[in-house]
C-alpha cells in the first residue's frame, strides 16, 4: 500500500502503530530517535518539522503528507500541494487556520458555530483593556499561535493587572477571550474522509490539571441529550474544513447548558487516546484509513467498552512515573502506554494509561486503585464505596421499608451497588419526576419500585423513563395487597412494569439482578450458586420429612 | 526497562507490538526484513533460529531470551540456561518435552491428564500395523516433531492404506494416535508466571480448514460449565510445566462430553489473537509480562467484548488475500492485522481479522459481512437472517397465539430478533425442563412466558433457568385470566416472574426490549421515539377532544 510520513512524538507513535498494522509504510520527519521512529526499522529523516527544506525532502519520498502537529510550515505545504505530486491531508490551508486561534475562531464564528466571544490584540496596555472592557473581568489573554497544554495563556482578573501581565508576554500576536464559565470541559474525535463525510466517536469527557489534560471520561458523564448535541456541533465544526483526518474538537459546557467550541486541533487528540482500547476503530487507525482512502463504515467508532483515561506525566525524578505504570499494571483492565521518549521532565507525557470496565463506576474503581498510594491501596475498603449504584430501590412511603427491605438484603448479599430512597407519587410529584428522568443518566440500570393502595409510583416511573422498572404491590389492611398488585400490574399497553408478588421484595431483587446478568457472567454464577443453596434447603427439609419429621 | 529477543514471525511481531507499548527494548533472530523486525528500529539479528552460533550471539545482547516457535535447538537454550547470565523462558526443558508430541503426550499422560491415547512407531509397516489394531481404525498416523498446520500428519483409514502411506512419511520419528471423535474443538490459552502463578484466558472454539485454523469463536459455543471445565484442565496442564511465559492448550471436547488435550504450543497461540481487541490484557503483553517478572493482576484475562477472530491466508495471486482486507475494513467492528510478510504463498498467514460485538450473534452477521462476495453483501437480505434470535416467545398452547402475537409484532417492529413456539409445562415436560435449561446457552436474553388457567409455564421456566422471565397471562373464559396473574405472579420468594396484565403481550415485549435496552444505547433510542410516537396521538386526540371532538 501506500507510503506517507508525518511528525514523531507520540501521536505519530500510535498512527505508525496503526499503519504497521495494515502493512502501510511510514517514514517520519522529526528529530533523531523520537518515539515515532523507534516502532519503524525504515530510514527516517532528522530535522525538525518547521523546517521547510526538511518538509521538502520528505515530501519527495511519499505519496500522502500529514501532520501530528498543527505548527507546522504551512507555507511549504501549500507548495506541495500545488506540485500535485503528494497529497497533503488535512490541507495547508486548514492547518492555517486552526494554527492561529484567533483565524479559527473568526471562521467558526462565520460558519455560525458557537465559540467563546475573543477580540484580537497588539502587546499594548491600551488595547489590552479596551478588550477587557467589552468581555468584562476576569477575561483570557491567549497567545494567538504556538501555544498548548495553556502555555501562552494569562488570566487577566482585573484591569489593574494588566500592566503587571504585560511584562511577561511573549513576542507573539494575541487575542482577549471572554471568560468561559463552564459546568465541564467536553471532547469529540471527528473523522473527515477524503470525499467529506463526517463521522464522530462519542462524546467525553476532559478533567484539566495546571491546563494539562489529566483524565478523560468515555463517555462524557451527562445526559445522552447533552451528549447528542456536542457531537452534532463537533462535526458541524469539522465539516466546515477541508482535507482528510482526525481532528479533536474541544469544547465547553456552560453552566447555562449551552456548548461552546474552545479549540479545534487538525490531528488525532490526547482526548481520543482511549479509542484504542475501546471503541471498533481506534482514531489512530481512523486517521490512517481516512487520509489513505480507505473505508470507514459508520459504526467504526462505536464503544466497545466503557473507559477512563490517565496521562502519565513525567515527575520530580526521572523514574518517578514507573510508579504509576508499575499500580496500573496491577490493576486488571488497565493497558500501559509508553511512549518511549528518552528523558522525562516534570509534566512531559510520558505515556497514558487506559482504564476499561463494564461500567463507569468499575472504570472509577480501577482508576482509584491506580491513583491510590501502595500503602492504601489494598487495605482501604472506603475505595469500595466509590462504585456507583445500578439499582434504585424506592418507595412511596417510609411505611413501605419493612416490607422493602428485604430487596435492599438480597442486592447486598449479591454485592450490586444499590441506592435505596422514598419517592412519593402523590406527595413528592416533582421529586419523582426529576427522580425517573434522570435515573438512567446516573448509571442506574433497574428501578425497584414499592408501593401500596393506589400505588402509582411504579406506572409512572415506568412512563418517564425508559429503565426496566420492578413494582412491589405492598400489603395494606383493607384489601390484603390486591388492590396494590392491580394498579401495578394492570398497566396499559405501551408502559410495562415487571410485577412480582404482594410483598415480594426478595423477587423484586432477584430479578433485577437477573436483568444484570443478562451481559455479566460473575452475576449469573452467583444466581447459580444461589439456585444451588436454596435446593440445598428444600433436599434438607425433603430429607427430614422422609426421615418422619413431618410429624412434628 | 530489560532487553530480550525473539522469533521474528507474526507471534514475534505482536510481542514486540506489545513490548513497545512498555518501553521494552526486543532484539529478534530471524531472517531479514521478517515481519517483527519491521516494527523495531533496533539492530536486529539476521540468522535462524534452529542456528545454535546465532542464537549464541543474541543470547550475549540480552537478558532475557523467550521464543515464538517450538521448533528450535533446545540444547544451546539449555547451554545458555546453565551460564546464568540470562534467563529463558519457557525453560529449554519444557520446550523439549513440548516440541516431540509423543513425548508430550506421556508428559501429560503422566500427570494424570486426559489426552488421545498414543503409541510410538519407526517408520515400519509392522510397527504401524500393530498400534493400528490397538487403537482401532481409522487412526491417526503423526510425526513426532516439527509438524504444525497439520502437516505431518496422516490418516491411516485401514489396515490396508498402510502400505501406500508409508511410501509418503517424512523420514522423522512418528506415533499413531487413537481417532478422536470429536464435536468441537476448543483451545485455551494459559499465562505462567515467573512465580509458577497460572492464569488462563477464556475457552474459545477453533474451526479448522484444510488443517489450518480458519476462525476461533470467545468464548466457545458451549455450555458454561463446559468451558469452565475446559479451563481447568488447561491450566492443570500448564501447571506441570516450568518457565513463565504463554502456552497455547489446544483440546476435543468428545461426542461423550469429555475433554481431551490435543496438543500444546510453548508460546502465544492462534486461537489468542482475539485477545488484542477482546480481552483486558492480550496475550502478547501477557507473554512479555510474565517473562519479565512484571504484574498480572488475575482478571487480566477477562473478556471486554465477544469477538470472532478470522485469518486471512494467501490466496492464488499475490493480492488475492487483499478482497478480504477490504471486506473487513469495510465492517464495524473487524480490526485488519497485516504482518507485513514480503510476499504471498498460497495458505500462508497474511494475517487476521478480529471482530468484535455486543453479541455473538452481532459478530456472525459482521464476519457474514466479510465472507460474503462484493455482489451479495449488501443487497442479500438473507444475511440479516444470521441473526440468533435474543428474546424467545413461549406459549403454552397455540389457543394463546392471538394473545401472544402482539409481543411477535412489537418485537418485530423494533427490529429485534426472536423465536416463537409452543412449550406447555404440562403436556411437554421435558422439552420444557430442556428447552429453559439451553435456552441461555442459546443465546436468548429474555424469555416471554404466556400462559393461561393453572398457567405453570412462566414460573417452572424461571425456575430452571436464570434469565429474566416475562410472564403473560391469558385470559381464560371461566375466571377472565385472574386465575392465570394469580398463577403467574404470585411465585415463592426465590424464583421472580415478571408479570404484566392480562393478555398484554405488547407489554412483555416492551419489557423485554427495556431489558436489552439497558445495555443496547440504540434499542433505548428506539424506545424514546416509541414514547414520542405514543405522546404524539394522546395529544391529537386530546386536542380533538378540545375542539368539540368528543361529542361525537
Amino acid at each position: 500500500m501506500d507510503s506517507r510520513t508525518i511528525g514523531g512524538g507520540q501521536l505519530g507513535r500510535m498512527l505508525v502503530e496503526a499503519a504497521n498494522r495494515l502493512n502501510i509504510k511510514t517514514i517520519i520527519l522529526d528529530a533523531p530517535f523520537s518515539p515515532a521512529k523507534q516502532i519503524n526499522s525504515l530510514q527516517h529523516i532528522d530535522g525538525s518539522f518547521s523546517d521547510p527544506s526538511a518538509i521538502k525532502t520528505l515530501s519527495s519520498k511519499c505519496h500522502i503528507l500529514t501532520t501530528e502537529i498543527e505548527h507546522v510550515d504551512t507555507q511549504i505545504l501549500g507548495e506541495i500541494e500545488k506540485e500535485g505530486k503528494v497529497e497533503v491531508h488535512p490541507s495547508s490551508e486548514t492547518i492555517k487556520i486552526i494554527q492561529d486561534k484567533f483565524t479559527q475562531k473568526e471562521h467558526l464564528t462565520s460558519k455560525g458555530l458557537p465559540t467563546t466571544q475573543s477580540i484580537p490584540v497588539q502587546r499594548s496596555r491600551h488595547e489590552i483593556l479596551t478588550a477587557g472592557e467589552q468581555l468584562g473581568y476576569p477575561c483570557m489573554l491567549k497567545s494567538r499561535t504556538l501555544s498548548y497544554d495553556g502555555r501562552g495563556n494569562f488570566v487577566v482578573s482585573s484591569a489593574e493587572s494588566v500592566t503587571e501581565i504585560i511584562k511577561t508576554l511573549p513576542d507573539q500576536p494575541l487575542y482577549v477571550e471572554k471568560w468561559a464559565e463552564f459546568e465541564k470541559e467536553l471532547a469529540v474525535v471527528v473523522i473527515r474522509t477524503t470525499q467529506g463525510n463526517i463521522i464522530s466517536y462519542p462524546t467525553v469527557e476532559t478533567i484539566h490539571q495546571s491546563n494539562i489534560c489529566h483524565l478523560v471520561y468515555a463517555p462524557a458523564r451527562v445526559m445522552e441529550s447533552v451528549q447528542a448535541k456536542a457531537r452534532i456541533i463537533a462535526e458541524k465544526a469539522i465539516s466546515t474544513f477541508n482535507g482528510a483526518g482526525v481532528f479533536g474538537v474541544e469544547m465547553f459546557l456552560m453552566k447555562s447548558g449551552d456548548i461552546l467550541i474552545n479549540e479545534i486541533a487538525p490531528r488525532p487528540h490526547n482526548s481520543g487516546h482511549y479509542t484504542i482500547e475501546a471503541c471498533n476503530t481506534s482514531q489512530y487507525e481512523a486517521h490512517i484509513r481516512a487520509i489513505t482512502g480507505l473505508p470507514l463504515p459508520k459504526l467504526c467508532t462505536a464503544m466497545k467498552t466503557t473507559s477512563i483515561m490517565l496521562n502519565i506525566l513525567g515527575g520530580e525524578t526521572p523514574d518517578e512515573h514507573h510508579q504509576i505504570c508499575r499500580k496500573a499494571l496491577e490493576t486488571p483492565g488497565a493497558t500501559v502506554h509508553l511512549y518511549g521518549k528518552l528523558e522525562s521532565r516534570k509534566s512531559r507525557k510520558m505515556g497514558h494509561v487506559t482504564i476499561v470496565g463494564s461500567s463507569m463506576s468499575e472504570c472509577d474503581y480501577r482508576l482509584a486503585n491506580i491513583l491510590t498510594s501502595n500503602a492504601d491501596s489494598m487495605t482501604n475498603p472506603s475505595s469500595l464505596t466509590l462504585s456507583l449504584p445500578v439499582v434504585s430501590i424506592i418507595m412511596g412511603s417510609d411505611s413501605d421499608l419493612p416490607r422493602m427491605r428485604n430487596a435492599a438484603n438480597i442486592l447486598s448479599e449479591f454485592g450490586i451497588p444499590f441506592e435505596i430512597t422514598i419517592v412519593s407519587a402523590h406527595r413528592t410529584p416533582d421529586r419523582m419526576f426529576r427522580y425517573a428522568r434522570e435515573a438512567a443518566g446516573r448509571g442506574i440500570k433497574v428501578i425497584i419500585a414499592g408501593a401500596g393502595g393506589a400505588a402509582h409510583l411504579p406506572g409512572m416511573v415506568a412512563a418517564l423513563t425508559t429503565l426496566p422498572v420492578i413494582g412491589v404491590p405492598v400489603e395494606l389492611k383493607t384489601l390484603g395487597g390486591v388492590d396494590s398488585l392491580h394498579s401495578i400490574v394492570q398497566m396499559p399497553r405501551g408502559v410495562p412494569v415487571a410485577t412480582v408478588a404482594i410483598n415480594n421484595s426478595t423477587n423484586a431483587a432477584l430479578l433485577a439482578i437477573r436483568m444484570l446478568g443478562i451481559t455479566e457472567k460473575s452475576i449469573r454464577r452467583r444466581l447459580c450458586e444461589f439456585a444451588l443453596e436454596k435446593e440445598d434447603e428444600v433436599l434438607k427439609k425433603a430429607e427430614a420429612f422422609e426421615q418422619g419429621k413431618w410429624q412434628m
